[in-house]
Parts: structure tokens; C-alpha cells; sequence
């Protein structure tokens, strides 16, 4: 008998009528011989309407309150999925995080998971129930506070008990039917990826890429998790990412570019005239880790020796631009730079793929397509099996259609999808 | 420094403007030198929205997981109430039923407190916290379910609260100003009653008056809480449930009537021809209550010599007739009783007062005063300190008017008041 961990979005449970559906597919799993163990989102716009409610009562909810707050939304979708599945004849029990062992530290709104203990879900496994579980939510080990574990978040709840009760697969049930080689939205052409590395997968989740979450990736690498994403409203396979070997029969030869990223969510400032002496480029940067900001690309002009002054370019979350823009002008006279440029018009296009490494001229082609699409360069960063390009964020469209075509991408027929975020 | 439960109920939180101005009136009580712990119900109509939720999922949602369901709504009211708190510069901390140590047995949807261990509670006291705890939940002692208390159960939560907590007093906030010597909806001359022993608010919650829970306050007498239930829309005084000797300058005397209390929930089984034999009586009974439904009043009315038959009547709660109906049907044979009628159009008033006992002659005033307004007598059924009638529905409240006034109840004035439910 084998063991699956499936966890469902927030779309997939938006209503009750979704939620009887969801539990059909849970209980034809289980009859088909397996034990199931589910993680669940919030159903719908439960959460985002919990913080409306919040906002409705304080500005700057507390973090504390906010978790428990927000708790409640799986709560809710926990209980009445366990219904659904009971009501047309398995058994099912629902599971808080704490209740299901999710061992957290106690950072509010953004805790790390630092043990699972499913004592509670063996149990009810070895009974033969069905075992539901709050995605999201953990309980922290030192204050025993409900902890919240920010975005992504079920999806990790969901690798993370897989790891913990040693899963033959975790399925990530999505709007989605996997990951694609581009945004269909954006690129037509662009086709299901049927099986991806945890390395390119990692890479694909950073530079943009939305259907599964960095740190869910980052747990399933780490605990060889395999990870099946897929979609809830149909029974196709979806894209597997694991590090096994592939089977017989499946393509022997990977492509150079398994796919095409792109990030919209990015802003860039530069900071103009930073006198080119050793040690300012880390005092900079020191102000902007202070304010617990992570920096993406960072570019430095070469210096105009006339002036003996240079510019610092980076880019950052937008979300954490205003923060940033206060931390660096607070500490001007320090820091003895001229001025700074803020900029949300960028755009970032990633090409990922395990084959950059055996294969030169990434970079000449990719650069050669921009080129032809008329698409200027802004910034350049790369890593062993990423290329990434900061252009404007009117070219970016073009500039991802150009590079999954460059790279022969493009699929003959072009399956129609609908690309999308997966809640959290 | 004394220390004060508050329990506020749902139509105290109905909002995020109800919640603020709980907030301010909370931290007022903790600036005028107390330590405050506040139980809290659900928001407004969020678990009618809940349990609408479920039915949509499935005609019979399992207790397991219903309680589970339901304990989101004070999870949301508690952590809403905790922020708008800190938004106003006090401290407040949300804690569930399981960590307020609230631990109950296993029966979901009705169980019973078995125990209260408020460690939490009193270290966020003692930390200069305000404590908000979820009512009407807690945690099962055998299984570590979540559970939940059932009607009545944030009042519950409050008092067992003050008790583990040895608080000073339990104040419990509605959204009328006390007890009242009858509905005023019903008797504009109805005032408030300022003290009540709590044997009579026993009488009279077990006959009708609905401001406060049987359970709640039998577990009020049990441990000598003083409680005193109050309006949370002013700051008048309300009415105190307490067992302590009135303090100097408060009335001497007691009134031989506390109050009028009447009761619209119940209906009435009839079962005619029974073989008037020893044990027959019993045999009814057994069938009933195997059927786990609590009986009222009974009468067995003198058997007719002729037949050697006899016919029995009793009350019963109206949400529980179909299942007696059933129960006794399926008996027929067994029993022997010719057939049954039920009668869903029956009122119940009730007199209570610890002055009854040194009173004699309160049931023939209160029969005259019946009398004397044409109203007709079904049943009767008295304790030490209560005397209940059973009339025709539509002449109910012209009888609780004839009694109210027969015992110089109506005030001189007559307050206007509304006169509601709790909520939970």
C-alpha cells in the first residue's frame, strides 16, 4: 500500500459544491488502494476577506493575532471537506497544524517549519481514515502560539508531511495541468513540462514562476519529496518534479532550456554618484539588509575615473521598495551618495534549464533573440542553469515570446490552458 | 488589584465598529485597576453562516467535525478583539478553549467541562495582558478533539473561567440591561430585578427566561461565583446572580415573587388508553428517555373505573416530538395505549421566589388571578420555590400579565427595555 500526500488550493475548495468534488477524487484515491493524507487551503477568498476584517479594526494587525486570525480559514475548509467525504461513505478526520505536529518557529506570518511530529495522522492512517490538514499553519515551539508560515505556505505544510510520513508522491492539486514551458497566457505555443528537476525547479520558482512556491521546492529537494503537480479539474498527468531517475521509455535527452520565467513583481533603484571606495558597495548593502529587505540582481557601473564616483544598481520586491527608498535616504549623509532613482518599470525574463552547463551560447542566443524582438538589455545575472534579463516591463512579453521560440520551445499544437497563482 | 471575566456575546461583536467600542469598554475596566479576562462568542450570525455551510455539504455533518467548524467563529472574534485592543495601547492576547485549558469530555456538540487549567491565562495576567479567551470550546480529555459546549456555552466558558481563576466577579454582557421580573415585550410594567439568588435564576432559566443558561449558572452556584449580567450598549447596573448576604442599605426583605418567566419551546404528548397497571407508567418513561429526551411535567389523570384504562401527558421540548412521537409509535404494541395526540399549541408561565416558602397561599392567588382573566388551566407542576402552569399557547401572555400584576410586580414607571437571547 502505498502512502500520498495531496494538497488542494483554495480555487479547488472555493465552494461547497467544489468541495464535494474534491472529496470524490480523495475517496476514489483511497479505493484505488492508497492511504491519503490532504492538506487544504482556505476555501476561496476566505483569507484575503479575514484580513479585510482585520484592516476594518487596525491599520498594523499584530502578528500574533493575525496568525490565529487567519487560521480560521482552513480551519473551516478542514471540517467541511472531512463532511464531504463522510457523507458519501469514507472516514475522514480533520487536523490543525498543531494538532498534525507542524512544529514551527515562532516568526508570525512567516515561520520556517523546523520538525513535523504526525503521531495524530499515523494514527488515523493506520485506522484507515482519510487524514485532513490545515495547510499554512504550524504551532510554535517555544511559545506554543499558532504560527502562520506566509505565502506558499500549504503547499510546504504539504511536502514538509510527506517528508515526515515518507509519501511514495506528493500531488499539489492546482488550476493549473503543471508547469509549462512559459506563461500560455503570454507565449500560446508554450507546452507542459512532464518532468522537471528539483534544481530547475527551484530556479523556475525564484525567477518568477508561480504554481509552486520556493520554499515548498526548497523542502522537497531537500527531503527528495516527489512532487507531482497537477491539476484538480481534470485526471491528466501533470508535471512531475523529482530527481529519480527517469523511467524506460520517457525522453532520454534533456533540452538545453527546460522554460521561460518571467517577474513583474521586481523594482530596480540605483543609487547615483557613490564615491568608488572600497567598502561603500557593502555599507549600501548593509543598510538594505538591516531593513530585512532581500536584494535580487545587483549591477555596478564601471567608474568614471574623472569623478571617482560611480552607480549601484539593484533590484528588489516592490513591496519592499518604500522601506528600502527611507532605510538608504536616512543614511545619505553616511553613505555620501548623490541621489536615487526608483524604478518600477522593469521586467525580469529567465531561462532555466539543467543543459546550460554542457551546452555554450546560452547567453549569444538568448541575447541574439532579444535583439531581433528589438528588446534592450537592462540588467544581466546568471547562476550554473540560469540566465536572467532585466528589460523594460512593456518588452517583457515580447522579449519571453522571443527566447521560448529562439529555443524551440514552441509546441505544434499549443495546448490551451490557464496559467495561474495557486493561493497560497 | 481584583481580577473581572467578561464574557461579551455575539451581538456585542456583530461588527468591526461593535468590536472597537467592546475594546474601549475592556481596557477602561483594566485602567480602573483590574485584571481582565474576556470570554467571547462568535461574531454576529457567523456560526448560522457556518452551520448553513455544512448543511450544504451534508444533510448530517459528524459532531467531530462540525465542532471543529464551528470553533472558526470565536477563533475569528477573539483574535479580531485582541487586535482592536492593542490598536487602542493595551496589551491583549488570544488564547482557544484547549489553551485557556478548558478540557471537557468527549460528547462533540454538547460536552460537559470536566476540568479548567488556566496556566496561560494567569501568565498573560500576571504579565499585565488583557486574556481573550474563545467560549463555548474545549478540548476533549480522552481524544484531544476539539469540542464544543453547546447553547449556552460562552456564558459556560465565562463562569468556569472566574472560578478557575478565582475572579472577583463574572460579568456577563447582552444586549439587555439585567434580568427582568417578566418579559417586557410581553409586560411593559416589567422592571429590572437588581438581585437574584441563584436558585431562583435557576428556576428561572429552567422555566424560560433566557437571558442566562441553566448550565452556566448551576455551574455558577456549584463553585459561588457572583455573576452579573449587564448591557454591553451602557454602563448601568444590571442584575447580580450571587449567593452572598446583601449589603448594608439593599432591600431587606424578600419579594415572595422574584419573577414571571414563561416559556413558547415546549409541546405537549398525550397517550391515551393506557392499562392502568403498575409499572405501565414506568414503561413510557423508559421508552422516552431511551430516546434522550428530557420530559417536563407529567400527569396521569385518574383512571376511569370502567375501562381500567388511563391517559398520561407530558412536556417536552418541541425540537425533540417527532422523535418521541416515533419512539412511542414503534411501542404500541408493547405498550398497549389505544393512541397518541400531539399538541404543539401550549404555553408554560412560571412563578419563582425564594419567598414561596414562607409564603403559603402564592398557587391560590395565582389561580385566581388566572381565573379572574379567563385564562384556563392544562397543567401544573411546582418545586419549593416555583410554580409553573400549562395554558393555550394564544393565551399565554395574557396570563403572564394576570400574574405579573397579582403579585405587585409591575413597577411605576416601567422601564423600556428590549428583552432578547444571548446568543450563545
Amino acid at each position: 500500500m502505498s502512502l500520498v500526500v495531496q494538497k488542494y488550493g483554495g480555487s479547488s475548495v472555493a465552494d461547497a459544491e467544489s468541495v464535494k468534488r474534491v472529496a470524490r477524487r480523495i475517496v476514489d484515491t483511497q479505493k484505488a488502494g492508497h492511504e491519503v493524507c490532504v492538506v487544504v487551503s482556505a476555501m476561496g477568498d476566505t483569507t484575503d476577506d479575514l484580513i479585510d476584517l482585520a484592516e476594518q479594526v487596525t491599520p498594523l494587525p499584530p502578528a500574533r493575532e493575525l496568525d490565529m486570525l487567519l487560521t480560521a480559514g482552513e480551519r473551516i475548509s478542514m471540517a467541511v471537506l472531512a463532511m464531504a467525504i463522510q457523507a458519501i461513505g469514507a472516514e475522514a478526520r480533520s487536523f490543525t497544524g498543531s494538532q498534525a505536529g507542524v512544529i514551527t518557529d515562532s516568526a508570525h506570518g512567516r515561520a520556517r517549519i523546523i520538525d513535523v511530529t504526525p503521531g495524530r495522522i499515523r494514527t488515523a492512517l493506520d485506522a484507515g481514515h482519510i487524514a485532513i490538514v490545515a495547510g499554512f499553519q504550524g504551532v510554535s515551539q517555544d511559545t506554543k502560539d499558532i504560527t502562520t508560515l506566509g505565502r506558499g505556505g500549504s503547499d510546504t505544510t504539504a511536502v514538509a508531511l510527506a517528508a515526515a510520513l515518507k509519501a511514495d508522491v506528493c500531488e499539489i492539486y492546482t488550476d493549473v495541468d503543471g508547469i509549462f514551458t512559459a506563461d500560455p497566457r503570454i507565449v500560446p505555443a508554450a507546452h507542459r513540462i512532464p518532468r522537471i528537476s528539483s534544481e530547475e525547479m527551484l530556479e523556475m520558482a525564484a525567477s518568477g514562476a508561480k504554481v509552486l512556491h520556493l520554499r515548498c521546492v526548497e523542502y522537497a529537494r531537500r527531503y527528495q519529496v516527489p512532487v507531482h503537480v497537477r491539476s484538480s479539474f481534470s485526471h491528466q498527468e501533470g508535471t512531475w518534479v523529482t530527481d529519480a531517475p527517469a523511467a524506460e521509455g520517457e525522453a532520454m535527452e534533456d533540452p538545453i532550456i527546460s522554460g521561460v520565467a518571467h517577474d513583474r513583481s521586481e523594482a530596480k533603484i540605483t543609487v547615483v554618484g557613490v564615491p568608488d571606495k572600497p567598502g561603500k558597495a557593502a555599507e549600501i548593502f548593509e543598510i538594505v539588509a538591516a531593513a530585512q529587505i532581500n536584494l535580487d540582481m545587483i549591477v555596478q557601473n564601471v567608474s568614471a575615473a574623472a569623478t571617482g564616483l560611480t552607480d549601484i544598481s539593484f533590484t528588489l520586491p516592490k513591496t519592499d521598495g518604500s522601506t528600502a527608498m527611507e532605510a538608504l535616504t536616512r543614511a545619505q549623509s553616511t553613505l555620501g551618495y548623490d541621489k536615487l532613482i526608483y524604478d518600477d518599470q522593469i521586467g525580469k525574463v529567465s531561462l532555466i534549464g539543467a543543459g546550460m552547463r554542457s551546452h555554450p551560447g546560452v547567453s549569444a542566443r538568448c541575447f541574439a533573440a532579444l535583439a531581433a524582438a528589438g528588446v534592450n538589455i537592462e540588467m544581466i545575472s546568471t547562476s550554473e542553469i540560469r540566465l536572467s534579463v532585466v528589460t523594460r516591463a512593456d518588452r517583457l512579453d515580447d522579449a519571453v515570446r522571443a527566447i521560448h521560440t529562439a529555443f524551440g520551445l514552441d509546441s505544434v499544437e499549443g495546448e490551451a490552458v490557464v496559467y495561474g497563482g495557486t493561493g497560497r
